[in-house]
């Protein structure tokens, strides 16, 4: 082989179905997710739910949802030219009840295809709804979601979304085990990967108030997952993360992308990429699971991008703060659209610095800094 | 900075406008060009002239043309957003006269904020028409592309396409010379390189020749460019690579997308990134040429990508071989069916490897084997 990172050699040869939106400029959904994967030496097919010139969070953009129909076209076009040969499956954002519907055939028809032969596709569904109490896309997508969970092999929602599918209240540790375990039960879902877990200060456990009392008071959150036993049963894990003190968009995506590559990379590692839905044998503890390990590379990863990116940002954010004096007090339509400018210049910084860091894709980093931790009361 | 490869440090931080086809699975076009551009560390944003399944010489396919007005409607966006400070543009293939019209439109905007600094904007264009002396585009293209010739600093013909744009039938080495002096002179075009010169053996000059005497007779084929001087004169480059026996999709727009980093490093090492059209002083030889340098690197990086491409390819070839035999004499419309079943999965095996050869394409191996030559009776 040439001259090669070790990145090419790692990631076993994977072809991935990705199903989210597409943007112009920026890294949010698949325009994000491609890139991560097929750094990591996966093979992506995308179709785009949606074509935007930007991410929403601009407050301006231009384009076109994608109509299901277009959807299905694409996919039968695959099939027709036999290229639908998908290992996995990464679904994401969609606009409409209508698109998850369609997104939900995809998957039960690559499901069917690899029937015969155990492990030979696996689904990693991200139901996109919102975040911090507030819904961000149609009423009807939740029982649509609903519909998918049954045949997805993995779902990644945050913390709210969680809340949304098993419709329990997320309050305390106690709480989200229930949530977790009615997911594996109801749905007979084999993994739940909560992306994004922040919990009042009691219901904190030990290891982050340890840290509290050394003094490095940063605000938390924690990456909860669990793949289920032979019995449905919750097998749980942990991972607490510092807090960054700005929003990035895209990171969820990029979570899942990184994940995809690093979850086939993980089962493999511990010999289980042959068995249904990739589920580890009952005597598995939480924090040694594939799902945990690949959890652990993933976050090592994002770490390091996403410092960057912060150093960045700050440099521009400093920048724009001498500009500011030079120009106040010219009226309040000139202010607004100084105001505008401001932050498309902002969040423009806040674009996730993916293509500067490709080593840092591909090596993550202080590997070792983000360990799975079993969860009590499990 | 966190650990990373070297690549991400070599190739300045530049914004590129990337539009082109897009295809779901496989690597040609905006697919092929966003991952090679982005996995050597810059940002792109893609505007997709088309959206397919796959590629057409699978001989089936889905999908839908981009229309002019979407592709006006995103880039109006990304003004909007203020997400349009491009650094260069790549442009490729556009499936109509229209579409080649919007992207002259966004060329020429894109230039126009661009010239109070000099250097600042570079648009290299992708003339997709036609090869080996078939057009496969609308015969109106080619007025259309002459149309965007002087707004743009960098062609990339074939040998066919260079024949359609300059109306010089490339017989010889004169000819060749006379036709990039007539895009030169004619269109104001700063820099000419034709991607794929097959001259007769008695037009090949001395090298290829006496590479041949020595017994090595594999295929050749040359690439051949030229920065102008001030005077508008060609200063000639020309580099010889084996001609790999296989046919790959999507080599065109590895090739440009390769380019769009490398020469941008290479301008920058040879400063003269802030030059008009990056043209270099005319005492700079041909071979010594920010372009040929950064044609070397590309060059290197695409061998060691297309041999294990070709690696691979002759696997699977091999394989289908052994099941042949099994498959004989079960009627006409069964040996049909076959043979669109074996024509499918060679198209596929050929398909460009790039996301398994990351590193070839970060740090080109064997970098020094293909080295830019001077072209004589220049």
């Amino acid at each position: 082989m040439a001259a090669q990172g070790n990145g090419d050699a790692e990631v076993p040869e994977t072809h991935v179905l990705a199903v989210a939106s597409h943007v112009t400029a920026g890294y949010v959904g698949n325009t994000m997710a491609t890139f991560c994967m097929q750094a990591l030496g996966c093979e992506v097919s995308a179709i785009h739910t949606v074509n935007f010139s930007n991410h929403t969070a601009y407050k301006t953009f231009k384009g076109r949802k994608t109509p299901p129909e277009e959807i299905a076209e694409l996919y039968t076009g695959l099939k027709n030219a036999r290229l639908d040969d998908f290992d996995m499956l990464l679904s994401g954002y969609c606009p409409s009840a209508g698109v998850i519907e369609e997104v939900g055939k995809i998957g039960r028809d690559a499901k069917l295809r690899g029937n015969t032969k155990p492990g030979s596709f696996f689904w990693i569904l991200d139901p996109v709804m919102g975040d911090n109490g507030r819904i961000y896309v149609a009423e009807e997508c939740v029982p649509a979601y609903k519909g998918l969970l049954k045949d997805a092999d993995l779902i990644l929602p945050n913390q709210f979304e969680a809340e949304l599918l098993s419709d329990v209240k997320i309050r305390d540790f106690g709480s989200l085990v229930q949530a977790v375990e009615k997911l594996h039960q109801e749905y007979t879902l084999p993994h739940v990967l909560i992306t994004s877990v922040r919990l009042p200060p009691t219901a904190v456990s030990t290891p982050a108030l340890e840290e509290e009392k050394s003094g490095n008071t940063g605000a938390k959150l924690s990456i909860v997952g669990s793949t289920a036993t032979s019995e449905g049963k919750p097998r749980l894990f942990r991972i607490t993360v510092p807090a960054l003190p700005i929003f990035f968009s895209g990171t969820g995506d990029m979570f899942a992308a990184l994940l995809v590559a690093r979850l086939r990379q993980a089962v493999q590692t511990a010999g289980v990429s042959n068995k249904p839905s990739w589920q580890s044998p009952d005597d598995v503890a939480g924090p040694d699971l594939p799902l945990a390990k690949a959890t652990e590379m993933v976050l090592a990863s994002m770490h390091a991008v996403l410092k960057d990116t912060e150093r960045h940002y700050q440099g521009v954010a400093e920048g724009m703060e001498g500009e500011r004096e030079l120009n106040e007090g010219k009226g309040e339509e000139a202010e607004r659209e100084r105001e505008m400018g401001r932050h498309l210049r902002l969040t423009r910084a806040a674009e996730v610095r993916v293509v500067r860091n490709v080593g840092a894709l591909r090596s993550p980093p202080g590997l070792g800094r983000f360990r799975a931790e079993g969860v009590e009361g499990e």
